[in-house]
C-alpha cells in the first residue's frame, strides 16, 4: 500500500422520499438557487417540479437551466456561469446523472472567472473557489454525487477533460432510488458498466498489497452483479437501492486510497471516443476497458487471478496465469454484453480509420501524458470487431 | 436496505512517516495546542518529542495533558477541560489509541461547559460546540480516529458511555503504521478483535438486504484475519497498515448506512463489565460477542449462514442453518483463542455473583434500554467458563 490522505466531506442523504428534503438541505447555503437539469425525463416525470417545489417551500428563488446534454458541453457551462453572476446565485441545485452534476460544478467555479474557462479543464489555470453544489441523482453510475470529478467537453476542439476541485465536492447528495426506476434498460446497463470501471481502473493498477481496498472493490463489483436483476425488474427499488449505494461507494475516493498515482487510463482512452462521437460513457468503457485489461493482463496477471477466483468463482485447472486472467475478463465481457452494452467499436460507430487519431488524441490529454500510442492503437484495434 | 444519512468529513491522512505532518495540519486551527496522551510508551518511544516537535516547528505553543487511563476516566476530561480553559487552547491534539483519542474528544466540548459534564454522556444535556481535534494513531482497533464516538467512564457510578457528537470528527488523523510495531502481541490482538467486533455489531442486525455493506463488513473481517501475521511479526509495516485501515474502515459510518437503529449491544453489554472490572475492551469483546452472536443466531441464522461461509469457507453439509451459522461462530471463537484473547469471563477475572447485576446494569445504559436483563444474564452465564 502506498501513503495515501482519504478526504470526503459530501452529505448523502439516502433512501426513498428523501428528495422531498432537498430544500430544507439547500436552504443551509442560500436563498437563491440555480437549477442544473436537462431537457428531457427530469421535467416529463415531475422530479423537476418536486426539487423546486420543495426549495420554494423553504423560502429559495429559483432560476432554471434544463439544456444539460449527456457528455455536458462546455458552452453549457459558460451559460450557467453568466446565469450565476447575473442572479446573483447562492447555490447550485443539479438534478440528473452525472452529465448534469459535472456540469453543475463547472459551473460552480466557473461562475467566478470572465475568462477563457476551459483553462481550468487544459490545466493552465486553477480556480480557486466554487459556489456550493447540492445534487438530487436520477441516474446511477459515475458516482460525482460524491467526488469532485467535472468531466465536460470541448466540442469545438474535440476534447473531454477533467477537473478534481476539492470545492467541487457537494455538500450534500440526494440519492431517492424510486427517482431510478424509470431509467430505461440501456442507461441501466450503461451505470452498471461504469461503476465496475471505475473500481477497476485501481484495482488493475499494479499496486501490491491492498487487500482492503481489493475487498471493496470486489464488493462494488458483486454488488452490482448480484442486483443486474433492476435490468430485467426496473421498478424495483431494493435493486435499485443498492446498484445505485454500489455506484457511489465506487468512485468516492476508498477504491483508490493507497494505490498508484496513475490516472484512469481506460477512461481516458475512452473519453477521447466519447468526446468525438458522443457515444454513452458507460458503452464505451464496455468495449474499451476489458481490451484494455487484456493488455495489463498480459504483463503482469497476479491480480488478474485474484479477479477470476473472487469475482466469477473460476477454477484455474491447468490454466496458467495469464489465461486465467483472460478468462475472467471474458466472463465480464459476457456480463457487459448480457447488459445490452456494445462489444467493438465499430458496433458503437466509430469508423476504423480514426483510432490511430484516437490513439494519439488520449496522450495529450492531461490526464495521459504517460500513456503509450502504439499500446493504445494495438487494444483499439483488438476491440474493433 | 433503510434509509440512511451518510456524512464523515475526517481527513486521513495515512503512511509511513506521516506524522512528521501533524504540526502543519494543526497549524491550520490555532497557535496553541494541548497534547493529550498517555502516561507510557508514546513518551518513552519518543513519538510525544516528535509530535511537540513538529508543531513548535510551526510556531504552535504546546501544552500536555499525558495522564489518559486506559478505559478514560471522567476526571481527566475534567482536568483537561480546566486547562483548556485557563491556557485559552485553541486545538487538542491527541496522540495514542482509542482512549487517548475518546478522551480528547471529551475535553474538546467539555472546555465549553463549567457544569457537571457527564449530564452529556448520561443524556441529561446536549454538547453545542467543541474544540478541533487532531489525532495521532498509535493503536489501531477502536476506529475513533474516523467517528465520533466518545466513550468515557465515571468511575464513581461504575458508568461508562459513549456520546456521539458531529463536531467530535477528528479534522485530521494521521494513521502512521510504524508507529504501531512497538504495540505489544496482546494489545494488538484486542485491536484485531475490537474491529472485527465493530463491524459484526451491524452485520448480525437483522436489516436484509445490504449486501454492499456486507461486502465492506466482510472485507473488514478477512482483512483483519488475513494480516494476522502482525502477531508473530509486530515489525511488519504492511501488515500494520493493513490492519490500521481495515480497523478505520470497520467504524466510520459505512458499515452502519442502510442498516437498523439498533445500537452496539455486545459493546453495550462489554462496556458495563469494563467500566467495573477495567480489562482491556477487545478483550472483553472476544469473550461476550460471539456468545451474544450465538443467541442471535439462534433466533436468525440467515446472516449467520452466509457469514459461515464467506468467513470461513465452511461446507454446510448436513448441518441445519442454525448448527452451520454457528460453526461459523466457533471458527471465530478459536480465531480470537488463537490470538492470546480470553474466551471466558472467569478467565477474565469476573466474579459468577456479578453476571446478574451486570445484565441489569446493561439494560440502564442510555444505549441499552430496548435490551431484556434476562436473555443477557444467559448470555453471561453461556460464556462464564
Amino acid at each position: 500500500m502506498n501513503s495515501f490522505e482519504f478526504y470526503n466531506p459530501t452529505r448523502i442523504v439516502f433512501g426513498a422520499g428523501t428528495i422531498d428534503t432537498v430544500g430544507e438541505h439547500t436552504a443551509k447555503y442560500g436563498k437563491k438557487a440555480l437549477i442544473v437539469t436537462t431537457r428531457g425525463s427530469v421535467k416529463k416525470l415531475g422530479i423537476f417540479d418536486k426539487v423546486k417545489g420543495s426549495l420554494e417551500a423553504q423560502g429559495i428563488k429559483t432560476v432554471e437551466l434544463s439544456g444539460v446534454d449527456p457528455n455536458p458541453r462546455l458552452s453549457t457551462v459558460y451559460e450557467g456561469a453568466e446565469i450565476c453572476r447575473k442572479e446573483n446565485i447562492d447555490v447550485v441545485v443539479a438534478v440528473g446523472g452525472g452529465s448534469v452534476i459535472d456540469c453543475a460544478k463547472g459551473i460552480a467555479f466557473a461562475a467566478f472567472d470572465d475568462g477563457d474557462i476551459w483553462d481550468f479543464w487544459a490545466c493552465k489555470r486553477v480556480a480557486k473557489k466554487g459556489l456550493p453544489i447540492i445534487t438530487v441523482l436520477t441516474l446511477s453510475g459515475t458516482g460525482s454525487e460524491m467526488n469532485t470529478n467535472c468531466v465536460i467537453t470541448n466540442t469545438d476542439l474535440d476534447q473531454k477533460y477533467s477537473t478534481h476541485y476539492a470545492f467541487s465536492f457537494p455538500k450534500v447528495s440526494i440519492i431517492d432510488p424510486t427517482l431510478h426506476t424509470t431509467v430505461p434498460k440501456y442507461f441501466t446497463g450503461c451505470g452498471m458498466t461504469d461503476t465496475i470501471s471505475h473500481v477497476m481502473e485501481k484495482y488493475f493498477d499494479g499496486t501490491k498489497n491492498t487487500p482492503m481496498q481489493d475487498r471493496i472493490a470486489e464488493g462494488v463489483i458483486l454488488t452490482v452483479i448480484e442486483n443486474e436483476g433492476a435490468l430485467e425488474n426496473p421498478d424495483d427499488v431494493a435493486l435499485r437501492a443498492n446498484l445505485s449505494w454500489a455506484a457511489t461507494m465506487a468512485l468516492n475516493g476508498l477504491n483508490d486510497s493507497g494505490r498508484g498515482s496513475n490516472d484512469y487510463d481506460a477512461h481516458t482512452i475512452e473519453m477521447e471516443a466519447s468526446a468525438k462521437y458522443d457515444i454513452a460513457h458507460g458503452a464505451g468503457l464496455a468495449i474499451v476497458h476489458p481490451a484494455w485489461l487484456e493488455f495489463l493482463c498480459k504483463k503482469d496477471p497476479e491480480k488478474f487471478v485474484q479477479f477470476s477466483k473472487r469475482i466469477f468463482n473460476l477454477e484455474q485447472g491447468n490454466m496458467s496465469d495469464v489465461e486465467f486472467g483472460l478468462a475472467g475478463l471474458k466472463a465480464l465481457k459476457d456480463k457487459f454484453n448480457q447488459w445490452g452494452m456494445p462489444v467493438t467499436l465499430k458496433d458503437a460507430g466509430i469508423p476504423k480509420e480514426d483510432l490511430e487519431t484516437l490513439a494519439y488524441t488520449a496522450t495529450q490529454a492531461p490526464e495521459g501524458s504517460y500513456l503509450v500510442k502504439d499500446e493504445i492503437y494495438n487494444v483499439l484495434l483488438s476491440c474493433y470487431e
